[in-house]
């Protein structure tokens, strides 16, 4: 519970105008981008200044209370609300590009920057910044880092783990810690970067990041084909990397999101078959990457083959892929997605074997994915007033969670744990491996004032 | 001070012939390719499984013995020798791959593998292992991880961090521990692996590695090009940068290495120039790129440009480079070698600079290293038994890292910290970083017996 003093000190520290009490100002924060409603947060605060980081940690550890970070709330399982009232600590104004370093190849960012605003950035000077959560044009580079996330260019490219050479991190005592250095390579001790990264705020509040950037691929193309069977599509990209080329993205789409979004969005997508491979090529000599891509589909047995003849229809087939959550919207009141992923050559198991899961208990599911990385993005609309129809979903998700398990998949590859999955962590993550997490977690935040009881 | 029982213990454990304990069989392992000779250890033992492993850490474990890694014995900061006896693991008999899976492009490898075998065994069937320490022929997977190496592909491919999915490690207590999954993303929990990476085996005791592979590139292509400064060297990787393309190699020999490999084994370099750029372009497109760079490089003041034909005139100007170690063993009895990077901007700055106090100090380098990591080799030909070159030395190197850091750079970026550079670590890294270190040092081998008092 809060004292009245922790909000005066709060305001103090950080002006009134970034400091909110009202319950209808923090009710919002109850949500994030997951079906999970957190409990209030006693206070919502702005911050503008790492000092004000500090400050806030500062006045928080006194009263022991919980620190949630949060950017756009776009996150999926929960991670940025809270279930123990205390703080939510706003990033939304701290969202400065500080510096892009041509020489370099490096952006030192705040953590609200956007991912979609960095990257247009630093594109006009020719640079890259690879990673690419589908919620681009809103998600910030701080929600990145919290969840390692990724997107459709993980295949090629890695994910935000591979990008961050450098940090700063305000700790749970309230002190600045810098993880690692501006150089691309790094040999000096203990890698601690990499323990924030995918942490979701448990281990520390990341205040500012230097991102590797790399050179701006010369040019894209993005190809669509469609299969009869998802085993005939998983085949055809081994078939691509046998012919050495090495696709920025391999996404595909299954029937029931193919469907989905023809109905949300006529685009001309062929309803009648099982699925839909996405592959971008980039870099030099596109047509003939194109052309090998097209040749090799056709071996493995794709029709209706099409590619974007420039960046308008390459965009336009993206947004196809991309309209996907917001297509199931039309078909419930809510939508939920999740994050599973497995070895590659057993994703036509795992896409198969969630479809008759959920055609046990009557859930509708669209798949959407990675093929690449052997990712599956379940996105299933419901009702999550019905208390029948849900009660239902959490039995389909738990054995979608075995079945990922039994196929040597793992619970998350980009979206987290948080609150959605952390009580299916023990399955995949052995308990001596969980001990570990809790003692480093003890480590860095020995009150447990730093985004509490999420991921396990 | 070991006890005959543990000997016993050990034999028995092991076999008799995987246990070393004369003099004459344990006395090369007080070195490794530093200039650095550690204490005899107690013991050599070679292990063949993971319960041998797990065996020899509980006999440890009773005694408190230290236990200290060993693959090829290629570390050039002492980080595989013992100050303090105790054991030797060997893990040149754990040397199998395990799988190649094509499909899921992934390597499963014990960590005795030698990084070339692996790079040959993965390339036969069209996959690509990127990290190519400069001793690849010999040295292991194993060290590798504890090292995090890096080489001359760092620029565009990563280090060793970037392709290591999972891996099973013995603790301290004997325990395995899985830190991954068979997946190219993974959110599910801390990313505990990339603490292990780089640890130099001080956290943990790596006994088998997945490693991410990718597609194999369609061609490649050499190309060296000289230069009257280091200046216009570095200027020009901008310039290639700029042209969207991202080579695969960007190494640099400054003036000196140039003169001493071309008097070590004559090729027709440039004794005259500053400095020469080995670039590799790899990918499709080859001679675009390969055309493209040329103009670049013309553009920016290069001259006496060639590029290879095909492969075998690649491999030869990539011995020019590699040789370089060698070609300064010619000059005097001894050569040592150092890894410091910068900001690639920084580059002629810190070249100039080192050359600078090496000439005050009379002590020669060779200087080659990678332009696109902003990372240096400073190899010393020296003579360690002559007292007054050898204090010389150390305060030559002591000025490189004051400069090093005054250029905002960091003390490793693929050789680790050792023995050599731990007097070094808290100039780079903050106090409160250390003692985050040290805390995760006490989780995870609360008795410090896995290569103690290494890196700091």
């Amino acid at each position: 519970m809060l004292m009245n003093n922790t909000i005066d000190e709060l305001k103090k520290a950080l002006t009134s105008q970034n400091v909110l009490c009202e319950i209808q100002e923090r009710i919002e924060y109850t949500k994030d981008a997951s079906y999970i409603t957190g409990q209030l947060p006693d206070v919502v605060v702005f911050v503008e200044t790492i000092e004000q980081v500090q400050e806030v940690v500062r006045i928080a550890n006194k009263s022991k209370l919980p620190i949630i970070c949060r950017g756009a709330g776009t996150n999926t399982v929960g991670s940025c609300i809270t279930e123990h009232g205390g703080i939510i600590l706003n990033f939304s104004k701290m969202n400065k590009i500080l510096e892009i370093n041509r020489e370099n190849m490096t952006a030192r960012v705040q953590p609200g920057v956007v991912v979609g605003e960095l990257q247009k950035s630093v594109e006009k000077l020719g640079l890259y910044y690879p990673p690419d959560p589908s919620n681009l044009a809103v998600s910030t580079i701080g929600g990145s880092i919290a969840q390692n996330s990724a997107g459709a260019r993980t295949f090629k490219y890695g994910s935000t783990k591979d990008y961050v050479i450098d940090m700063l991190v305000v700790t749970a005592s309230g002190e600045i810690l810098r993880t690692g250095s501006n150089t691309i390579k790094n040999a000096t001790g203990y890698n601690l970067g990499s323990l924030f990264i995918g942490s979701e705020g448990t281990l520390g509040i990341v205040v500012e990041a230097t991102l590797k950037l790399i050179a701006k691929p010369q040019s894209s193309k993005v190809i669509m084909a469609y299969f009869d069977t998802l085993d005939d599509a998983v085949n055809a990209v081994t078939g691509i990397i046998e012919h050495k080329i090495s696709p920025a993205t391999i996404d595909f789409m299954d029937k029931n999101a193919i469907v989905t979004a023809e109905n949300f969005k006529p685009a001309g997508l062929l309803t009648d078959k099982e699925a839909v491979l996405i592959i971008e090529v980039d870099g030099y000599a596109i047509e003939e990457q194109k052309d090998t891509v097209i040749s090799v589909l056709k071996d493995y047995g794709a029709s209706a083959i099409k590619y974007s003849a420039n960046d308008e229809e390459a965009e336009k087939i993206w947004q196809t892929r991309r309209c996907s959550m917001n297509a199931c919207k039309s078909l419930k009141p809510h939508v939920t997605t999740d994050d599973v992923i497995v070895p590659r050559e057993n994703l036509p198991k795992l896409v198969k074997g969630i479809q008759k899961i959920c055609d046990n208990y009557k859930i509708i599911v669209c798949m959407v994915g990675h093929v690449g990385d052997g990712s599956v993005h379940p996105q299933i609309p419901i009702d999550l007033n019905n208390m029948d129809e849900y009660e239902r979903y959490k039995l389909a998700k738990s054995e979608i969670y075995d079945l990922t398990l039994k196929l040597g998949g793992t619970l998350s590859g980009e979206h987290g744990i948080g609150i959605e999955k952390r009580g299916e962590i023990s399955k995949f993550v052995s308990e001596n491996a969980l001990n570990y997490m809790r003692e480093i977690k003890k480590v860095f935040d020995p009150n447990n004032i730093l985004n509490p009881y999420k991921i396990f």
